[in-house]
């Protein structure tokens, strides 16, 4: 790989064009995926990977053709909450094959691409205090390889997996120009709620419609007695979404179970799929679904509307 | 500001000059810290600010002069979670005066400068999608100005409160050469250790010592019956420690009123000391303590000590 000064210097690798070659196998590739949703947050640990990962999991379920881009490369945990750590990535002539979960969901993370769970990911640098510089610039450029060299075949939805951060969306928006449509999560503390408010704003400001808001770890059910208690007090969701006019998608109880069930890369669905948090989720996919499809700007069926 | 464009022509700014007197007036300004210790976790959510927080009321409570500078920029808590927004920055001839918290916490953060809640920080830039470029940079300028430019006065400890991701510690280790520690935040979810643990082969490899690691939410009392329920499955923040070679510093269970505390901006301790959670973060705050006067390379005294 080039260092920074070899790349601000060109160094006669033609970078430029490089970049420009990739963005066109980008595009390429994902014509032949119907949805682009991306998930995100701006703060960390709210469960977006969860999620995501269950989301995916009811449309697969339902007979769509899902794929995964766990955006997250410092911190990825898609590939091990959709049970794919370990699967060896095969490199095709159509490209490099994601890993396939359980739920047939195509997967593709760093987490697959690092060699131990103690293993960082650091770019190529003179020294790692210094690696600020060209950290931003790497990612994207992760990112833009992760999306145009996978060979994610015809896709019903991609949904892509961001990290904590509220500076991360545009680098995904500015590579995904056909984004479908973006689903934020929050959990109903009020720090959340502080930097979550930031995200929206963001993602407002891009051409991608806001198809809502999902409160997550929305109280907590008590094993013993089943008394529902509070993890943080209230639920604001609702009023933050109504706050600044985007869609409530709803809310999903912490259950441990889940927790549970994305620890071993099971699919939490297939055995709870009627408990509270379960349900939730199908209902907060079935909104996704409504909105994703009846909007004019993205005309083409879904596959299952067409077997 | 000058744009990235600038920077890298120069434009006559001096750009280099002006980055070489900013380092050694922050150096000037720290030598009034006796210790600096961060905060850090590579994952988000799992309590970083909230333990920074309630680590800076223990020591405060103690007759501490202690200061947290949030490093977190794109989602900054920790003004909140210690009371202090709202509070106009004075600029003297000093330089910036902090926040001051109902317990005498010196507070410097991203938060105090926005204009509103829902402002995102946006580096100045042709357009959002090109922002990872110079992210990193603009990130890491800020924060030597945070540490260079506030009047953070004499004080024994100042803690850092990182962001997620495990690549935002190098930054700071390479802008704070004399930091003295540093504490790794984790919850008992096995999708958290996998991060966590790239966190910590960073932590390891720079010459800060690892003070200890702190497993934060390890389960949930329920308000009706008292029952200890999990969150997670099982606790080993005490098996990851040991894999690592580092002090386990304890760990502290999921008590409502402790969110509740963060997100009103009072100070936990003041009212609850005694509960499971509050003895669990005085405990950890003497071990950091304790780690900190023992170790041969800060040999200055803390500051109670000496009154």
């Amino acid at each position: 790989m080039k260092k920074y000064k070899d790349i601000l210097g060109d160094g006669g690798s033609n970078i430029v064009g490089q970049v420009e070659e990739q963005q066109s196998r980008l595009k390429a590739r994902l014509a032949a995926v119907r949805r682009i949703v991306a998930i995100l947050s701006g703060k960390g640990g709210v469960g977006k990977s969860s999620v995501t990962a269950n989301l995916a999991a009811a449309f697969a379920r339902k007979g769509s053709a899902v794929g995964v881009l766990d955006a997250d490369l410092n911190g990825p945990s898609i590939a091990r909450m959709l049970g794919v750590r370990g699967q060896t990535l095969k490199v095709t002539e159509a490209g490099v094959q994601p890993a396939l979960s359980a739920d047939g969901i195509r997967v593709m993370s760093m987490d697959l691409l690092l060699p131990s769970d103690a293993a960082p990911v650091t770019w190529e640098a003179p020294t790692q205090a210094e690696s600020h510089v060209w950290r931003g610039n790497m990612e994207a450029n992760a990112l833009r390889e992760f999306l145009a060299d996978t060979a994610w075949g015809s896709l019903d939805l991609l949904l892509v997996d961001l990290p904590p951060g509220t500076d991360r969306f545009p680098t995904v928006a500015g590579l995904v120009p056909s984004l479908s449509g973006t689903v934020l999560v929050t959990i109903p503390a009020e720090v959340s709620h502080l930097v979550v408010k930031k995200s929206i704003t963001i993602a407002k400001a891009t051409a991608a419609p806001v198809l809502g808001l999902v409160e997550n770890m929305a109280g907590y059910v008590c094993g013993r007695c089943g008394a529902i208690g509070e993890l943080f007090q209230g639920s604001r969701g609702e009023a933050l979404a109504a706050e600044f006019d985007i869609p409530f998608l709803g809310r999903i109880p912490f259950d441990p179970r889940l927790a549970a069930a994305g620890d071993r890369g099971v699919p939490f669905l297939a055995d709870h799929a009627d408990s509270l948090a379960g349900s939730a989720l199908l209902e907060i996919a079935e909104r996704v679904r409504a909105a994703l499809t009846s909007s004019p700007w993205s005309s083409p069926q879904w596959g299952e509307e067409k077997r």
